[in-house]
């Protein structure tokens, strides 16, 4: 279970982490360019994948001098091809090509980059969600202005006493403020609804409490992970980022209400019901669903109890769908008693059902 | 519907292709290094979309000497790392820092390089994809030793009769060997199974005829789009792709015929079968399934015949599901004759049902 995995994920020291920053940078050829392209990727990809473009649209990511910064300034680029309305707020920029590049491409967007004078007192009502992309694992001391300050914003917004009711904080890697080992030492300090820990969690996240912990850095190469013993979760498919910790609980009524259907009209349905399964069929198939042909198939017993379960369509022509199931089955047995049944498909990812 | 945007989405001349290029790198401030990141990504994305891991896992990537090899050389990257077995035939290395890096990281994840004459004279039964990335938007001219002779290893491929026996081939942005604006000019050239189109399709894709279609490199600001009057279809949630042009039909008795059923042992079931919804319900929540409070509901009416339909499940307690409709619709109607009904989610994502 996902619980069970996060016990054994490792979390890196402050100097493993350097280390193997080296390393990607160095023997094994990547360019910061790249990685950072990666990281902020990942940032953005799980934050779409915990907070809804539906629910949640004005992103503020604010952006430190370093490495961070920049998987923050990336994030909000991807961010805004996912639809989401960034502002980024970046006081201290790095004069480095690769950092102006950045900038210019978040221009290039219309991107709003906010003055840390601009920015409200209570970031609520104005941003729904806030992402801390201020230190990351090569920060040491105290941090400086104006970004103790924006620190201490985030720190309020976190004591606000209804998570529903403020923007929730993502924090890049490393929560800012924490010490990157020993995490929120002081007790003060902000505390992250989620945290996107990158390459590898640092040994601060295991003091992380909030509800969503995610893995990004989809790149680490044989070599790291034996190297330093690494035990990483697998990435789903061609994701950018995984869920580690253990999953929350949450309230069903609070999920969406209804069915937003897509606009079906009569003018555009083919004459033969057939035809148009086989092309609605189709479109699923291409569209890369998974299952396309599994259909709740229900039968129903002579007291009238129906039961249902998934089974798959074989095939389908005029004299109608075909599944196999063998003569001993319960469905078999219903259709013994009562030769009706109802068949549903349920295609979720293209608002349609059949 | 996908096959009318099709009809829309914008083709670029060669020109306009390489100025695009000039100002993404130039004024619009991305560095090669990023552009080749996610235009790799991309393909890796779309190549995995088409071609599921399990029944595909070899997958041969032949790089030509330019950014379309490099595209190449990110997409075997990805490609591991979502599971397959990437060998890449490189035979004109290029000396710049960049492309050096791409092997570095390819040789640390120990993907085989195959040298041309180590390729079989038929590629079949050897690898079970082939990608093109020989030559991109900028070729002109006549291909060269040793492409001349591995694109003609490609049109061979391609003429075997059925496609289920031979390995599909993807091509990068353009199917090398064709005209970037005319095609496929001698009719000899290779039929690519699947185009993947970078930024937007270029004049050429007019005559791709394979049944798969990609777009990728979802970085396009609105200032190019402008320019250029482009008409790019959506891409859908945080995907690296779209498919583009219509979407073909499939033998549906050729998809999976079982389910594998993950292992569910009777002392891993909660002794409370609300509680044991409840956690998985959590689960699938958590892992980002769209609409996990979607079940199908079938109520019998009083002749026995079922129906099915989607609703909501609005929440959960001891004395049952709740979900809610209205007394005039069918579903109250079976309901007021029959009062049995049942039942099913359908967690197809993480192979469960209940």
């Amino acid at each position: 279970t996902a619980a069970a995995a996060a016990a054994e994920v490792t979390h890196l020291s402050q100097r493993d982490a350097a280390d193997i920053d080296e390393q990607l940078m160095g023997p094994l050829g990547f360019s910061v360019d790249q990685l950072m392209e990666l990281a902020g990727l990942s940032v953005a990809t799980a934050v779409a994948e915990v907070y809804k473009l539906s629910e949640h649209t004005r992103v503020l990511i604010i952006c430190g001098p370093g490495n961070n910064g920049g998987d923050g300034l990336v994030a909000a680029r991807h961010l805004y091809h996912f639809g989401y309305k960034p502002f980024v707020c970046y006081p201290k920029r790095t004069a480095k090509p690769l950092y102006s590049g950045l900038v210019t491409q978040l221009e290039s967007l219309a991107i709003p980059f906010v003055p840390v004078e601009d920015l409200p007192q209570d970031l609520s009502g104005q941003y729904d969600i806030v992402i801390d992309a201020m230190f990351g694992f090569s920060f040491h001391g105290t941090p400086r202005p104006p970004f103790d300050d924006l620190i201490q914003m985030l720190v309020s917004l976190s004591v606000v006493g209804d998570s529903a009711k403020r923007p929730p904080i993502v924090s890049v890697d490393i929560p800012s403020g924490w010490h990157v080992e020993e995490g929120d030492v002081s007790g003060g300090g902000i505390k992250p609804d989620m945290l996107v820990s990158l390459t590898a969690p640092k040994l601060c996240a295991k003091k992380f409490t909030g509800p969503h912990h995610f893995l990004g850095g989809r790149f680490v190469p044989p070599p790291i992970s034996s190297k330093y013993g690494l035990e990483l979760p697998p990435y789903p498919g061609t994701s950018m980022c995984v869920r580690i910790g253990k999953v929350p609980s949450v309230d069903i009524s609070s999920l969406r209400e209804n069915y937003i259907s897509p606009e079906l009209l009569e003018n555009q349905v083919m004459p033969n019901p057939f035809d148009q399964f086989r092309s609605w069929f189709d479109e699923a198939v291409t569209a890369g669903l998974r299952e396309p042909n599994a259909m709740a198939l229900t039968t129903v017993n002579k007291a009238g109890k129906p039961s249902s379960r998934m089974v798959l369509l074989k095939g389908v022509d005029k004299q109608g769908f075909v599944w196999y199931t063998n003569y001993g089955s319960q469905k078999a047995h219903d259709l013994s008693e009562n030769s009706n049944a109802a068949l549903l498909f349920y295609w979720n990812e293209m608002n349609r059902q059949g």
